[in-house]
This record gives C-alpha cells, structure tokens and sequence, in this order.
C-alpha cells in the first residue's frame, strides 16, 4: 500500500497566489532546464486502463519488440531523457478480493519483464536513457546488481534503477510468503540491500582494475579486485560484483516511495525521485520535505531530481484536445480504474454500494484521500466508487493536463513552480499516441520556452550521453560527491576505500 | 563440480569399427540433419582462455551491443539453430584459492548477465534462436519463470533455457550460503523447482485466455486463468503467472549434467541435452544411458537431442587450418586453463610440483580424469599440470577438430555416428573468428553433405521458425505429447488439466 497521506486534501498553501521571481523574468536562461521521461509499463495500458480497445492504441504489441523500439526511436526524436518503466511483481486482487476484474479490464495484467526488453531499444538509439522498476524485495542483491551492470554496459551508461519495495500481497505470494514483509521493514532491509549494491558495484573493482595488457598477459590486476564480505542482518554476500565497472559505475538511482521511511530513503539514495499526487500545492509540501532531508544527508538540495507522473492530452488546438479527452475517457474502464486503485491503496472499492459517498463511509485513510480528490474536481458533489473511478481511469492519480500546446505547457511551468519540481513523467492515454502527441506538438513549445532542449548535449569523446549527465550534465556520468555512497568509490590509482 | 567419472578413461568399445549402416548408404536423404549451435558466454573468452590478445579476437568487446548483434546476424547467415550462452554465477576461485588468476587471465570473468543481451539479438534476426543458461539454485521460480516467458515473447518463441544448478562455491557465498546445496539435493530442488515452472507456463493461463474482445470489453477471460497454490518442501508459490502465455508456452528446455542425478534429471525433463567429454565413444555410453531413461520415462528416446561441445578451427586447406592451431596455442593461457580446471572438477592443480604425473599422485577423481586424456592423447609421456593444462586451454575437455572443411567434417560425421548424438555447440578459440571460418568454410561442406539445412524451413503463417520447431520441425512449438510436462498443458478450449 502507498501511502494514504500523501493523496489526502491539499493543505492551504499560498504558493500559487505569491510573485515567483522566475516567472517574472523574461530571461529565458534563467529558466531551469526540465527532465523528460516517458512512463510506460510492460502490459496492455498502465494507468489508464481500458484504452487498450481504442483503435490508434498498440498497447496490446507490447510483445513485441517492434513496439519498444518504435517508442525509443520516437522518444529520442523528443530528446527525452528516458523511458520509464513501471513493475509490479503480482496481480491487482484487492478489488473484490479477485483478480477476475484485472483480468477482464487488462489492468496492468498480464506484466513483462522490463529488464530483458532494455537492450533492444538501445541498440536502436544513441541517446535515451532507460529507467527500469525493479523490486529489491525478492531477488538477491548480488543478481541484481549483476543485471544492472550488464545493462549499463551495453547500453553505455544509459541505465537507470527505480527502486522500489513491492507493495502487492499477492507479489509476496509468489515468493513463498504469505503477506508482504511489513512496510517499516521493507525499508530497513531495503537501506541494508543498497549497501551491499555499493560495495558490489562501487567498491569490488577498481575503476581502472581492467587493464588489458598483452604484453604482460595481463587481462584485469588482482589487486585491484576484492571481495566485500558483506555481513547483515538481512544478507550474506561475499563477492567481488561478477561484473566489470561499468561507464557509470552505478546505474542512476530513482526512487518513489512517498511515505517516510520512503522519504528518508530518497533524500538518502536517490538522484532522481519520482512523485504523484492530486495537486502541485499537495507535492510541494512533500518535495519541500525531501529537499529539507536531502540537506541533513550533506547534499545538495537541487541535487534530487524531483519527476511527477502526467498525463498529457494535447493536440494542434484546445478543441482538438478536449475531443480527444472525450474519446479516452469513453472507453476508458471504470473498473480497471477501480482494479488499479484497490492494489496502490489497498482499498476494496467493490466493498461500498452506488449510493455511499466515500468521505462519509469510508475508513479514514480513503476517506481523506477522497477528500483530496474533492478539492480538485469541485463539480463533484458525490463521491461515490465509480465518481472517484472516474477521476482515476484516465492518468491515475493526477488530473490529466488537457488542451493545446500553449495552454499545456502554462499549466505545465506553473506545476514546476508551485511544486519545485524538476521534470515530469509523462504517462498516457494511448501509446505511443499520447507519446506521438507529445512530441509533435509540445516539445517545439517547450523548446521555444527554454524549458527543453533542442537537442541532447554532445559529449567531448563522442559516446552517448549517460543517464546520469543527463540530470547532472556532461561529465558527470559518476555519482556526484555529496552523494552518501561516493565514499564507496574506488577511484582510478588511488587505495580502496573502507567498506564500512 | 561436475562429474569427475564422466572424464575418465574411455571403456574399451567396438563401435568405431563396426561398420555402420547409415555411413556405407550413400542415399544423402537419409541422412539426420544435426542441430548447429554456436557457444559462447559474456565473458571476455569462453573455453579458450587467454586468446582475448590475439589480434582478431573482439572477446574484449562483448560489453557492446554490436558484438552479439553482429555475432548473431553471422550466425543467422550460417543457418545455425541457436546462440548458446554459458553462464556461471562466481568466480572460479579453486586454483590457488585465489581469484587472482581468473582475474590476471580473464578465465571467465568477469561475466555479464547473459537475460538481459537476447532482446537486441533477437531485434536484428528472423529464425536464429537464443539458448540462454540461468541457473535455478538461486533464483526464485516466479521470477524466473516470468523472464523467460518474457523473452519467449520478444523473440516470437526462439528461446531456449539451459537449465543448470551451479557447481561453484563461490557462487553460493554470493547468495548468502557458506557453501553449495549438496550435489544430489541441488537436483531434488530442481525437481521441485521446475515443477513450479511448468504450472506457471504451462496450467495457469489457457492458452487462449486472451482474447482481446472489444465488443464485450474482456481482455483476457477470467474463468481461464487460476492460481497455482503450489506447495512444496522448498517453494510456496501462488501464481498465476504473471505473464501471458508465449508462443512455445515455454522455452526450449536444454540441460547439461552429467552426472547420475543430472541424467535422470534431463532424461525426464530436457528437449536437448549438452555434453562434453574427452572422445565420441565415452559420449556414446552416456548418450545410450540417457536415451534409455529417456525410454523409461515414456519418451521416443530419439526425441532427445544430444548436442557435443566442440571447438573447430578450420580453413581453406588443412595447413592454414593447421598454423591457425599453432597461431592460437602461442596466445592461449596454460595459467586459465588450470582457472578453468578447477571451477569444473573442483581440484586445485596449484597443489601439484612440476615433476608430479597427475596419474600417479592425484586423487582418483583426478587421477582418473588425467588418464582419460592419456588414452586420447598418446604422444605425451607425463601427465604433468602444465601438461594437462596445454591440452585444455584450446576448447576445454574436447580435443579441437582441425583442418579444412572435408578433414573437419569426416570426423564430425564419424563424432556423430560413434556417440549417436544430434548436433554441436561450437565453441570457439577466438570470436567472431571462429564462427566467421565456420559459416565461411565449413557449413557450405556441411550443406553440401546433407547434414546442415540449406536454409531454415518456413512456416505457413511467415513467423519466425520457434526455437522447438528447430528441432522437432515445423508444427511443434509447443511441447511434444511424449514429454513429462505435456500433462500440464491447458490447452484452446479445454478443461484445465490437474495440478498434482
């Protein structure tokens, strides 16, 4: 379950009301330069379930690599930072306490696996970074950490790892327990998992330790290689990593979790933290939190690259959009809404009859949740399950931003100043429609802004740009030194760091 | 460890000198049609340690994309069945107790993840399959299962799995273990463990559970998916899958051991089975014990496909062939080869002198194994560990096959013949190389003899020919009937079949 908090009504806020100095000027240098990721899922429609019926919609040839490498090609015509991909490890079976409706609606059911689908849509492109999902609840770090480093060879350093810690019981029943691992916990023993990803990943091999020496018929140096012995509560690993250090060393680290314990992760470990919720004001409190928490870690505030989940509807004009709107939210399921709404609240919707209002009857956290929705759509004066479906099924959680690409992009600058956010996460209605659409009509506008560039920085050797210089810019392809894992680096020629 | 018994010396046998039916008929339609494999592994060098210096050798290149991309498209050309990629989960770290050497020679390591190069290969190929070795002692099923049903998908059913249960003690201190599961009950867990994988695959979506009906709104029919509720004494999982069924339902099963557990185990399981050893007759009597259990398991014995490791190195006569061998003995690593050795056999050579003869002073598994290679290489006196060592760091337990196309394909007739077996996994000395002489000079021999197929079949719909339809013919891309599995198949309008 995520946390309920984070979705509940707004706090009064008078950021929105306030003169922000950055909208005042007309420099458009001044202007921060946004991340932009796709978010996509490896099932047949991600947050906006039930459009995989609508004719334009390829949803359903995520079988296929054709769809992923179309989308990679298209995405980097947009000089998109990344393509984002979303997991989970089980089915959506809160809702009716069944999985029967995830099957008919397709909500985020049957799901891929993400990792393997990466190296295909890299062959394809030079500059796309690709940030995939993965669960360090059930696999060994020593695996993982394996299939990250391969990843980020082949790909050049285009890598990115959104770490998340599952929140599914039936993810946990398919990995021989019976419920999820407590949420508190989860963390605890996720901060000891990513220690022992730096050591195997940072600190095994010197960077230099490959030297490829015929001379002497040398391939790598001994003594540039160690094992970490790693000694936890949680996990016993020797090592050294089986891998090689790869361009960027670590793969750039996301992360999502917005409770606190998520929080303090992300203000420890992540560079990029990836946030959703019902308002710019209600994210504000939060990015403010996480910055505030990212200071007390000795980093550098700015350093963590806050992305929120959008949807985006936009076409040449603002009639042609809100036609489009109709035409999604037409075939868009109530169900699947209510499917995918029960897996990330963990609340049964099926639970509560056509005339309930859920801030009434429902439990307190649903009830605040609903109450957080009722603040944004106040044409709704009764929040009955499929009133709160409806406001769901299309983009999930937040309001989708509808209209022409001025119009768009306003409401788009005024989300990255009300909520000090750094980039968005653009998810869909249709894809790649909703992709194509974004890349025909906004990116010109955001680039005409200044708030995206014209093209992918170059770098001076001629390789792809990184994940990592992607956020950070170029050179920057190792993790910054204010990062809390940069001591475990065992740099080019000088002595190996402590492992503790 | 693998098993020392099958390196030992070869029982005396008639077969070479019977005359044999099939080589006196000259009808060329008689002729088995073998199954090509090419072997490699995401390490810099494979079974040919130290050739990573020769001029021509691009091992040092596998981080790259355009390594496996290239690679498979030149194998694609030759026609083979499949890319066969070993994998290890540790380092070989018996020899000297140490990893130094591995890592001062590169004897596979490092060793990137070989799941995650396919999609890229599979992206650039139609008919070349993809054999991908992942061992199952580490790994939990569901997760595994989901990789590879992910993969069977991407590839439009050209993947096969190599299922291994690891035989290194520092893969287990990677994993958390002091030391490896015991031999006997890595194969009872694996038992169990495959199980799982086929109710996964096989029982828990009918194969036409998705039927995307637009008219009725129904992705996928949820009176044909179901749980598994598998519980055993090493797994608890609930299922279902978590992904929708594949083209093959499942991927080629490969299975490698040799030893008496690994034997019964691929004789009720594998589709192929890969084996190495020092001659074609000592292959035969394990070929005869394996097909027979095969028998007993209700299987048309020759329904399961032997394939033999074999390193070629051929050219346009026997004397280029012939100084390519020298070229390549020069640059090869004596030092790798006793990495290698000890990985495979679990024996140290490090603790043997120079003036020691291995036959006289080893442990009998050893002793056994050194005068196995004594009955096929006469000419040399003493069998010290350098002694040994030369004969191993060119293709590893076989001895090359050297010479122009017609030298080479006599003896892989009279290899075929001899130990009754159904194919090769050419290994190579340097890569692409290797397989560049393969395709260009060999395989046109082959063809020509009418044991290679001139081009792979087609399939009536125009889909790619499926990793199973490579061996079994067109048609078969689902299990055979005869296999143990096949009972777990929920097929297109069937009642779901029982789980027990």
């Amino acid at each position: 379950m995520q946390n309920p908090a984070f979705f509940a009504a707004p706090e009064p806020t008078k950021v929105n009301d306030a003169p922000s100095p950055s909208a005042e000027s007309p420099a458009k240098a001044l202007k921060k330069r946004w991340i932009l990721n796709a978010f996509d899922m490896a099932s047949a429609g991600h947050v906006s379930p039930g459009l995989w019926k609508h004719p334009d919609d390829r949803s359903t040839t995520k079988h296929d690599l054709e769809y992923w490498i179309k989308l990679a090609e298209l995405l980097e015509r947009g000089k998109f930072n990344s393509v984002f991909i979303a997991d989970v490890l089980g089915c959506y079976s809160v809702y009716g306490n069944s999985l029967d409706a995830a099957t008919r609606t397709g909500a985020q059911w049957g799901v891929d696996d993400p990792m393997v689908i990466v190296s295909a849509m890299a062959a394809g492109t030079n500059n796309l970074s690709f940030g995939v999902t993965h669960s360090v609840t059930y696999d060994a770090p020593y695996a993982l950490a394996r299939r990250f480093s391969t990843l980020d060879h082949l790909t050049r350093g285009r890598v990115g790892f959104n770490l998340v810690t599952s929140y599914l019981d039936s993810a946990a029943r398919n990995f021989g327990l019976e419920q999820q691992i407590e949420h508190d916990e989860r963390y605890i023993r996720a901060h000891e998992y990513i220690e022992v990803l730096y050591k195997l990943w940072l600190s095994s091999w010197r960077e230099d330790a490959v030297v490829l020496d015929k001379e002497r018929d040398v391939y790598a140096e001994p003594d540039r290689i160690r094992k970490i012995h790693h000694k936890g509560k949680y996990f016993n690993v020797e090592g050294p990593s089986i891998v090689e250090p790869s361009p960027q060393g670590l793969p750039l680290l996301y992360q999502a979790g917005s409770s606190s314990s998520g929080l303090g992760f992300g203000a420890r470990h992540a560079e990029a933290v990836f946030m959703s919720g019902p308002s710019p004001q209600k994210i504000r409190s939060q990015v403010d939190a996480l910055r505030s928490a990212a200071a007390q870690e000795g980093r550098d505030p700015q350093s963590i690259k806050v992305l929120c989940q959008q949807l985006i509807i936009v076409d040449e004009t603002d009639e042609k959009a809100q036609a489009k709107l109709a035409e999604y939210e037409a075939l868009a399921s109530r169900e699947g809404a209510k499917v995918l709404f029960g897996g990330w609240l963990g609340q049964d919707l099926a639970e509560y009859g056509p005339d309930d209002d859920l801030r009434e009857v429902g439990p307190p956290p649903l009830a605040g949740v609903v109450r957080g929705f009722a603040a944004i759509y106040p044409e709704v004066t009764k929040w009955t399950a499929d009133a709160l479906a409806d406001k769901i099924k299309l983009g999930g959680m937040n309001k989708p931003v509808v209209g022409s690409a001025q119009i768009v992009a306003d409401k788009l600058e005024e989300f990255v100043e009300v909520a000090d956010i750094d980039g968005f996460n653009f998810a869909y209605a249709i894809t790649p429609g909703s992709f194509e659409d974004i890349v025909e009509y906004l990116v010109p506008e955001l680039q005409r802004r200044g708030v995206h560039w014209s093209d992918y920085p170059t770098r001076e050797d001629g390789k792809p740009l990184t994940a990592r210089e992607g956020l950070y810019g170029v050179g920057q392809e190792k993790l910054r030194d204010d990062h809390y894992a940069a001591k475990y680096r065992w740099k080019a020629g000088e002595e190996a760091p402590a492992l503790e």
